[in-house]
């Protein structure tokens, strides 16, 4: 098959308008960007209709390094649901533009299945990253000028800075740094550094947004630092939520897109999957739900990272409940998690793929403790052999999971049929139940923790570091106890140890640290390390990526 | 009068479209964002249009304390222009997010001369500012990544790194720091530190470009550092010219906006005026003279700073010869060159009107050498009196200058019409020669900078410190030296102490630094302290910058 960019460019899109317009979108609500591009006001959201849409999640097994392809099936769907006749809308997260020049590999699918235009989502698209990045920072400078010019003030002093800066870039430079030298015209020194746009609490907060006044309040709410006297030191005492919150006025309107076969795609917001929730913006999800019969949504990483935060935070501040979930495999990552070695997963292993099964079986239990009816959806290739095939489905069966193949990356809409009559099926005769949470608000910070550890991962029982210990009263002091949580753990593991696959069980988990994100509306549990800022590769895709006769080569 | 952003929102818009197609724009060449902002695609360019455009300059003397309303002389001018059925079109620079959210300031001209929406201008705008942000630090990133990964490999190993990054704030905290620390997973301690991003090479780089191929020529030319060889190293060395070109394809096209009066203005770049050569980009003039009759376009600062640069950079490089020039004057700059204390320059003062007109007088003879008909645009306050504005007017007549007063901020397009009609005659009657530059790019890198120093700022010689002494031979030897110069001096006096003001004259110029910016194509010639990255004031505008039912306070 051709790469993707050249399968996007070879697709004749239709003019956004038109795209609103059969969305029942009036002309008056859309922003343009471009002629294939525009927000829409969100002020056309509707709960009356977002009531009588039917939510759907994809979510995945625990990421291996055959990649599973989720975004490609969450747009197969969109687009067999199409094929059926039905009204079928998305909500996916944005891309970043780090990993974009770093690793190949873009966000918005693959073959057949791509929403478009691919090059401009990945690259700048409606500037909303970049609109994040300047308001993160703007808040970092405001908040240095506050502490310099106030420094010999009666004004509360700050002893401890919490606040970093962002830029949406791969660069580990910038990771840690002391910034302010040069004498005292440059500020004061500090130590300090960068993250990636997707890491900033501003992400977060925009993608949990209900509207702009929600916005400015979880700004205002974010906490910035530690004064002198131990207190907390939050935006509103800066007294420039409102400035912040100009900067992300646009932002805040979710983007539409459009599908490889002309259907309507809302595309807004990337928070990272493991330091925040990880899915796209509350406004986008909700958008399609007021556009949409169908709405086909998705959680970063596995389901136990992924769909967890997508449950027990954004369902739960949303009210929202999915008529089912899609659980994506394919025969290669089933075999990586059963034990197969990587040059050796093309090949037929009955006995890798029941093995790399029980991995399944974890993320489906969850899944299923959520309240979810769930479609396995194999990702059919080519070396896939009948017998395998008939493994899964038939394991399925044995697990109250419905199953269906999908071949929406090589065929499009037409070969992602099957997975959208099950899944249509499964919505008609048993859809899910309402969202069970994994643990109430009302818990303490350590219950809630325990209970995901426990009831979610498989683990035995979770301790905490020194830091952490002290983090946790001063959370309990600062009454932030009764936010929901949001555990930072590897994404290729259930445990805290990355080079665990398959099923982890019975293990300690760890937490080396807790995070209040009060902006944003949770506590992270941090285990393990938490990459904020990644680096690029030694030969990066940025030496790949050129103009040709004004198209772009290199992205994918 | 009300605030500007009052003013500006009381306005009825056009959709862009509309001021698209009186300027014989297709919409299929219009790229909307939004409804009141486009790019046009370069490529409707026309250098047959362009030679039946009458182009005007319009420049200020020295900028003191008091402001002169140059950005609101510009709009004011093409508003009189349209009130006299003239096809009037503006090029003008595009603001920068920093100072607006620190000292209160937009750029986007005042009262009812103004250019709209105001408020998307002043923030986000089409997002050129913030590609450009993304261009400069991908290009850090992928720098530091070369040193990182090939630290002990065969390739060139860098021993001296030029290249910075930016951010498009005022934070002061920034201007110099050591990133890389951490460990060697962070990359290698590296003193550095980022600049406002209308300091970037990049934005002088799209300024000046003609087109893709030639913004990916000077891009793979521009300088990142010294190897240990002491040989260049080049984008092109680090072989992603074609990745950061791919980011600014967009950005590229210049942006149409319009005037409080529909009328056309393109909004198109913003390079520093001292560091660069600080006016729009050539995009804008061409695409401006490709649309409208006569074309109304600013340089930064006075005319010592920005119009030199004007002529001797982006005149020569665009084969461009403005028709008229005209300087701005108000009655209190007058006074505060001629001595006047601040607290009196709104009082009837004639002497010193008459003292600080030998600051206009020095402005005058400069743009006269340039081959300039020279307007001197007087704006008219209140508390002007019928004899000092007599004496400016005779003054005129005797220094070879057309005078016109201008009420455009009061009165917009009708306060204009003495203005316009006054340029128009002068045009017809007296037009302005070809340029005469103030140097020939055969001159060696001395001569150009004593040409300039001695025949414009009127200074008696030049001086090297040794750090410019040596950058001067490694100039030479590299084969820069044929490049045209780009002086960076405070822009309070004609000479390198801002403390001089009125006119200063047989001074020595001291070159304290040589800087070789072979991507934008020019030798920045340092004097004094240049100020990369500003700081925010104690109580910055962001204070006082919020939404109320939806609509932006405090911008300005």
């Amino acid at each position: 098959m051709k790469p993707d960019i050249e399968l996007a460019r070879e697709t004749k899109l239709q003019p956004i308008a038109r795209i609103a317009a059969d969305l029942h979108i009036d002309e008056e609500n859309l922003i343009p960007y471009g002629k294939f591009k525009a927000k829409v006001d969100y002020r056309v959201i509707s709960d009356e209709k977002i009531k009588q849409s039917s939510l759907i999640l994809v979510t995945a097994i625990t990421p291996t390094k055959a990649g599973i392809g989720k975004t490609t099936t969450s747009i197969s769907l969109a687009q067999g649901l199409q094929q059926l006749g039905k009204k079928a809308v998305l909500a996916l997260r944005e891309p970043s533009l780090g990993p974009c020049f770093g690793m190949k590999g873009g966000a918005t699918g693959g073959g057949y299945s791509q929403v478009l235009p691919m090059d401009e989502i990945n690259l700048h698209f409606t500037g909303d990253f970049h609109a994040i990045t300047s308001a993160n920072n703007m808040l970092a400078a405001l908040l240095d000028n506050y502490i310099y010019h106030n420094r010999n003030s009666d004004k509360p002093q700050l002893k401890q800075v919490l606040w970093r800066r962002v830029l949406d870039v791969n660069d580990r430079s910038l990771r840690q740094m002391v910034s302010g030298l040069g004498g005292s015209a440059n500020g004061i020194p500090a130590e300090t550094g960068f993250d990636i746009t997707p890491a900033s609490e501003i992400m977060a907060i925009l993608c949990l947004a209900k509207d702009l006044e929600d916005l400015e309040n979880r700004i205002n709410n974010i906490l910035l630092g530690y004064t002198t006297d131990n207190e907390p030191f939050f935006v509103r005492d800066l007294g420039v939520g409102g400035a912040i919150t100009v900067l992300l006025k646009d932002a805040i309107h979710p983007n539409l897109v459009q599908t490889m076969e002309g259907g309507g795609a809302f595309v807004h917001g990337g928070p990272f999957a493991n330091i925040a929730h990880g899915c796209n913006s509350l406004m986008a999800t909700r958008m399609a739900m007021s556009t949409g019969d169908f709405v086909i949504t998705e959680a970063g990483f596995g389901a136990d990272l992924g769909a967890e935060k997508f449950f027990d935070i954004k369902c739960r501040v949303a009210g929202l409940n999915p008529k089912a979930s899609v659980l994506v495999v394919t025969s290669q990552a089933l075999k990586l998690h059963g034990g197969v070695e990587v040059a050796d997963i093309s090949k037929p292993n009955e006995e890798g793929l029941k093995l790399g099964l029980l991995n399944v079986g974890e993320h489906l239990k969850n899944l299923q403790q959520f309240g979810q009816s769930v479609v396995v959806a194999f990702n059919q290739y080519h070396f896939d052999t009948e017998e395998e095939i008939a493994i899964v489905r038939h394991w399925c069966e044995g697990h109250k999971a419905a199953f269906a193949l999908n071949n929406g990356f090589t065929q499009g809409g037409k070969g992602a049929v099957e997975l959208a009559q099950t899944v249509l099926d499964l919505i008609e005769k048993a859809p899910s139940a309402d969202v069970k949470f994994a643990y109430d608000l009302e818990d303490s910070i350590e219950d809630k923790i325990r209970k995901v550890v426990v009831n979610v991962y498989g683990g035995k029982f979770i301790s905490f570091s020194p830091k952490a210990a002290l983090m946790l009263k001063r959370i309990n002091r600062l009454g932030f106890d009764k936010l929901p949580i949001c555990i930072a753990k590897t994404q290729y593991s259930f445990s805290d140890n990355p080079a665990h696959l398959g099923v982890a069980q019975d293990f300690e988990f760890k937490i080396a640290d807790l995070i209040i994100n009060s902006g944003a509306g949770f506590i992270v549990a941090v285990a393990g390390e938490m990459m904020r800022m990644p680096g690029l590769p030694k030969s990066p895709q940025a030496e790949r990526i050129f103009l040709k006769d004004g198209e772009i080569e290199g992205l994918s």
